[in-house]
């Protein structure tokens, strides 16, 4: 009986050199590979709805997979879980109805960028938020973030080797103050249909470049409009990045799975 | 010139066994006496305001020593924080009045514990809170916690080998719900002028365990009534816990200082 499962992930990034399975080090992709085929049997390969770089975590990666084993769902999610790292965990197993497809069927992705404001590095936030010794001006970096909504062409915010399509649509850019645990925060979601290789990293570098007084909000627009990648900021570093949830349309899944 | 230094140390306590110097494995005292020592070329012994168990975290774990090296302030945290693991920050450092002591003059701590709502264990925040997989009833927990507000014998909130003196006074325990990177949080708050031995850790599983209904608000006064530390209930691991700040008289710090 073929079916397909979908899994949310949520991963520490610090120990791997991204989600995509390569040869020079431990991937998210592989690990899982492994633990599902020693949980089935046979070899298993999930396909991700995003490909995570080295250091970037995941609060809702998917994966798919087809498999013909008439499992209960716990077997992927609790069954799965011991077999994986403490880093990587399955919090989600559903039934996916047929033709889904983790990367293809996906309508956005949701990104956290999450920066420290705080004068000394954290002991507890090392590797997970990107760290800034002075504070942002979050009203001009609002301003400034209004000219990426909507679908353009995203080469200037984007790595020079990124996919050749640069036309990407981007829904929503929200930029929250927030006390952490550790100091306080700012908290950037960028959502939208489809992203390019670095993309929310490169626009969080030059939203921050504004934020600091650096630049002029109307600066990000003609960024955009150069369509060159020499003209933006900084790439912000992977570890504050978190691919934070992936939206399906409704009826993706089995109802009342889970 | 002889002067007092304190530092405010944050610390992931996840690689140590515990603030308190002993034989059988790294702690992060001995991490900052070896760094000073590197600092300022003579050994250095510093003394802690509160000693974390093996696991447990430091928001703001505050320690002094004596020295008699004319440097600036800055010399105490950037000069230090380059020689200390990344686990460990000096977050601030100070001139204190003479005859301080960071135990001795501190006027109250403030304890912090996490724990995550949820029923999947968290890539991200394992070993960095602790992890239940129920909803709890804050409204119980906040009646139950009334009871141990104000100067009582903690002997039942103790671990069996505390010291001698088990009358110790508690100023505030805050039980607030909020939202964490991963997952929903209680975020319980104790504050109070001296602890004993896991008195937080067994303070905040004999409240779990009124959360989640297993015991009435009024078992805590109970416990309490007893002096026996097997009346409580588990106590909460290591992990979970934070030494978040260390309240010293106005007046303690040289004005300016910083």
């Amino acid at each position: 009986m073929a079916r397909t499962i979908a899994l949310t992930l949520e991963y520490d990034g610090t120990n791997y050199v991204g989600w995509q399975t390569q040869a020079n080090g431990p991937t998210v992709q592989s690990t899982i590979n492994e633990a599902l085929e020693k949980r089935l049997g046979v070899p298993v390969k999930v396909m991700g709805a995003g490909r995570t770089d080295s250091g970037v975590h995941a609060l809702g990666q998917v994966c798919s997979f087809p498999t013909d084993r008439d499992l209960p769902l716990s077997a992927f999610r609790e069954g799965v879980n011991v077999l994986l790292p403490p880093d990587i965990r399955v919090i989600e197993a559903r039934e996916a109805k047929p033709g889904f497809h983790a990367l293809h069927s996906a309508e956005s992705k949701i990104y956290l960028y999450r920066i420290l404001l705080r004068e000394t590095g954290s002991a507890l936030e090392h590797f997970r938020a990107w760290k800034l010794g002075e504070d942002a001006n979050v009203g001009q970096m609002r301003q400034a973030a209004g000219a990426l909504i909507g679908t353009h062409d995203f080469t200037s915010y984007a790595a020079a080797d990124a996919e050749p399509n640069r036309i990407k649509t981007v829904t929503r850019i929200d930029i929250q103050e927030a006390q952490g645990t550790v100091a306080p925060e700012l908290r950037i979601e960028v959502e939208g249909t489809g992203f390019l290789k670095q993309m929310v990293r490169t626009i969080v570098g030059s939203l921050i470049d504004v934020g600091r007084g650096h630049r002029p909000p109307h600066w990000i627009a003609e960024v955009l409009s150069v369509r060159d990648r020499q003209a933006a900021g900084r790439t912000a570093p992977a570890w504050g990045l978190y691919l934070k949830q992936v939206n399906y349309p409704a009826g993706s899944f089995e109802p009342g799975a889970e």
